[in-house]
């Protein structure tokens, strides 16, 4: 067998070990570009994949990256063995789903331990995805993914303590109801260890929203020990690698915008069975301007949620709920925290939408965790904030995962008013979200919309409308010339 | 708009242009891995590719790579504009065709200018062969998809003039019949502009034997003129930059051998079509060694090479042949070349079923290109080769493209003996390219294997079924030792 001369170069691949050769000496060892490759110095001994440089190297000279170079131990003037290596398995099971066959538990399995391993590359990946896209991935396959994300991920395990979690198919701005929720849940002895997300193109997620009032943790011990002590925590999911795959198949997704059905639900169904849920909430909202359009699409979602629930042994029971405007007044962490912090202190200016829309959620969870009769959820979860318990509980899980101090509120707050007199007939969701993260939202806390009308509320020309609160004069500008033009609002006049 | 400060980053990306930014800088911008993104340095600007990484950067810098850098000619301690550009409408095609829509011939078309012009990711590639994977492609289809290639490629014209092409869907080791049936074509004032392979699994393409004899050219001009002057060429396609767009699809569908039968087709074709063949013959070997193992298959092939011809105004002729056993005799370049030559010169020990089947094949084409009559091809090809004609013209060919010196023989030279006595069953095709690549072919040009025995001939005992030729002494051992273990032929014992 050939023995190739080592070549250092300055450059990280990342965790993908890469070597490159030149044409002429890929064609001697009949390799090919991408093609696996064993390469061994001594005992040391790694997996790599092959690129091809067209200029640059030698004959019989092998370019190891930075962290190739580490792994072999390789040095300036040693000879190096190379093979080609198979390639892994999963490679054939990934050309069967795209052929349209049914994967079995142990194919799925072996693909999302390859993903995880990073055994796969990009390439290879999109026809997983390709194929879960196009031919659907059935009840079973979308349980056996979930597993396979959790098993291949780290998570949490509460032995025979009943866990309970919600999910909620975002989409709709302000929607913090989780914050009021696991404080109300877990102050009656459940369990509620509540991963969520960050931001991505809205102006705040409940991990950005939570992270203003405290530490966000991220590593899976301390999480557990957490909720073994308060009962519960709100924390970023994506820190805590609950569902490390997931990761990996969203960056071949994301270019397409593809968004395969069974990918989707294992991707959610993964989050809950990680943290050991065995009650699970979802919430759909439906409306024109969230994800889910019509009532079809939700009860469709609906069923195959429930099915592959029952697959994973997770009892679940889903809601849908209105889309059609943003819930709460504030848009924005720090907006959206005082919000919640009023619902849980119960004070009369407290959005009404979202307490009662946590408080309902909140009793379905006590009735599906045993805490409640069938229908009285809603009551006990009342008498739970109206006594104080939920702010008493949340201040708990405040101290435990960390106390922060509150910023101040934006330096700069601007006043849209509307020239029209009547009734507020339509928000867009859109533009309001747009206004909230060009005023900051969701890295400067403090920016953001704060609503003075909602929906059907009655308003006098000049009226404010809403509010833009803003920390930097040059974004504050952009936000009110975006405003006017269209500040988002329908009256309908009488 | 942000300006951020750009950092050099000392890695070649090759063609695409590569930029970084920390997370938090792209969650501020609003902008996601994979991102496409104007860059913009007073009047130089550029579309590249959003990559975070996750360390190493400062907020509110820009990390170029050097093509990058130098692309927009920016320095240090300046600061740069970046903005989210538009995805490339081909992105929405692509999804299109993932949901099994029919492609329309715009849509195709943009699709192959911006794989050309390296405006598709290799995700985005993936997705669109796996789209053509998956839902195939009509014969409409297919056709635009030729058409676009060519379009987006060099290509050659001849106006008016009649020009022929053939096309053997791979797989038979010697089977060198383009560089007989060349010369007889283009010695009747045909024009065969014939571009070529070389090998990537097999001991030789025709390219690789052709260039045993005569340089190899690649430049579209050049070419134009040769197969003016002479009649035609045999050159190596993959230097001329005939299907561009192909060697790109190639590349993602290499990971997991995928073969679209419309992205095969279409490349076939567009070679084709990119020289002005109006008439064309197509080989099918069948065999359950070779590419197509059954007649069902080749009848469905050929049914669709001839409607895409018709679509294209190519007439194509379709034949089957026998892929049972290596054609000729010489496995490896300069061993092929030999053969070859032998024919052409009408030596006689020249191969015959080479011979045959090279006649068997210029006939059918000087029928298409209205030479002879139906039927009477095959006699007007073989007059022209035994008149001395075919050889002469060759010469021609080889004195237009550039004459060169053979090599000798290869200087190890190990006979493989039978130890049965009986008949040749069966040649295992796969064992004896293998053979030959290890004895040093298509690179060692002396290299390779020949065959002394071919099916159905009678050997004795101790007899020579073939020869090794190698230059080398460790290759050579490696191959006798192989040849110990299985020499690839079966002898039916009488």
């Amino acid at each position: 067998m050939l023995k190739l001369i080592p070549d250092r170069i300055e450059i990280r691949s990342g965790k993908q070990f890469i070597v490159l050769l030149n044409n002429r000496t890929a064609h001697m060892l009949d390799l090919h570009i991408g093609d696996r490759v064993k390469v061994k110095n001594g005992k040391y001994e790694m997996t790599a994949i092959l690129q091809i440089s067209e200029e640059g190297f030698l004959d019989e000279h092998i370019g190891l990256y930075m962290e190739a170079w580490k792994q072999v131990h390789a040095r300036r003037g040693q000879r190096l063995h190379i093979s080609l290596c198979d390639k892994p398995a999963s490679t054939i099971y990934i050309k069967e789903k795209l052929q349209g066959k049914r994967l079995s538990a142990d194919k799925i399995d072996e693909i999302i331990k390859d993903i995880v391993a990073d055994d796969l590359s990009d390439i290879e990946m999109t026809y997983f995805v390709s194929g879960c896209y196009i031919h659907g991935l059935d009840n079973m396959e979308t349980a056996e993914l979930t597993k396979a994300i959790v098993k291949h991920g780290s998570h949490l395990n509460f032995g025979d303590r009943l866990v309970v979690d919600k999910h909620c198919i975002g989409g709709v701005p302000g929607n913090r109801t989780t914050m009021i929720v696991v404080p109300i849940v877990t102050s009656t002895g459940l369990l509620m260890p509540k991963t969520s997300s960050r931001a991505i193109t809205s102006p705040a997620g409940t991990a950005d929203t939570m992270e203003v009032i405290a530490n966000v943790i991220n590593d899976a011990g301390k999480l557990q020990k957490i909720a073994e002590k308060v009962g519960g925590f709100i924390t970023w999911g994506g820190g805590v690698d609950l569902a490390a795959a997931d990761d990996h198949m969203i960056r071949v997704r994301n270019p397409l915008s593809l968004d395969p059905e069974g990918m989707l639900l294992a991707s959610i169904m993964a989050k809950k069975h990680s943290v050991g849920a065995k009650r699970c909430l979802i919430d759909i909202p439906v409306g024109p301007q969230v994800k889910i359009k019509d009532l079809k699409h939700a009860k469709h979602l609906r069923d195959r949620f429930i099915q592959i629930g029952k697959l994973l042994g997770i009892k679940v029971k889903v809601v849908f709920s209105d889309g059609s405007q943003p819930i709460g007044n504030g848009i924005g962490p720090l907006l959206e925290a005082q919000d919640v912090m009023k619902v849980l202190k119960c004070e009369p200016d407290a959005p009404q939408d979202l307490r009662e829309k946590a408080l309902y959620m909140a009793g379905v969870l006590l009735e599906l965790g045993g805490k409640a009769l069938p229908g009285f959820g809603y009551r006990k979860a009342r008498k739970i904030l109206e006594k104080g318990i939920a702010l008493e509980q949340m201040e708990k899980i405040i101290d435990a995962q960390g106390r922060k101090k509150l910023p101040p509120n934006a330096k700069l707050i601007y006043k849209v008013k509307t020239g029209k007199e009547g009734k507020v007939s339509h928000i867009d969701n859109a533009v309001i979200a747009r206004l909230a993260r060009i005023a900051g939202a969701p890295l400067d806390a403090a920016g953001g919309i704060l609503l003075r009308k909602k929906l059907n509320d009655k308003v006098a020309r000049g009226e404010t409308i809403y509010e833009i609160h803003c920390d930097n004069e040059d974004r504050m500008n952009l936000a009110k010339e975006i405003s006017r033009k269209n500040n988002g609002y329908t009256i309908r006049e009488k």
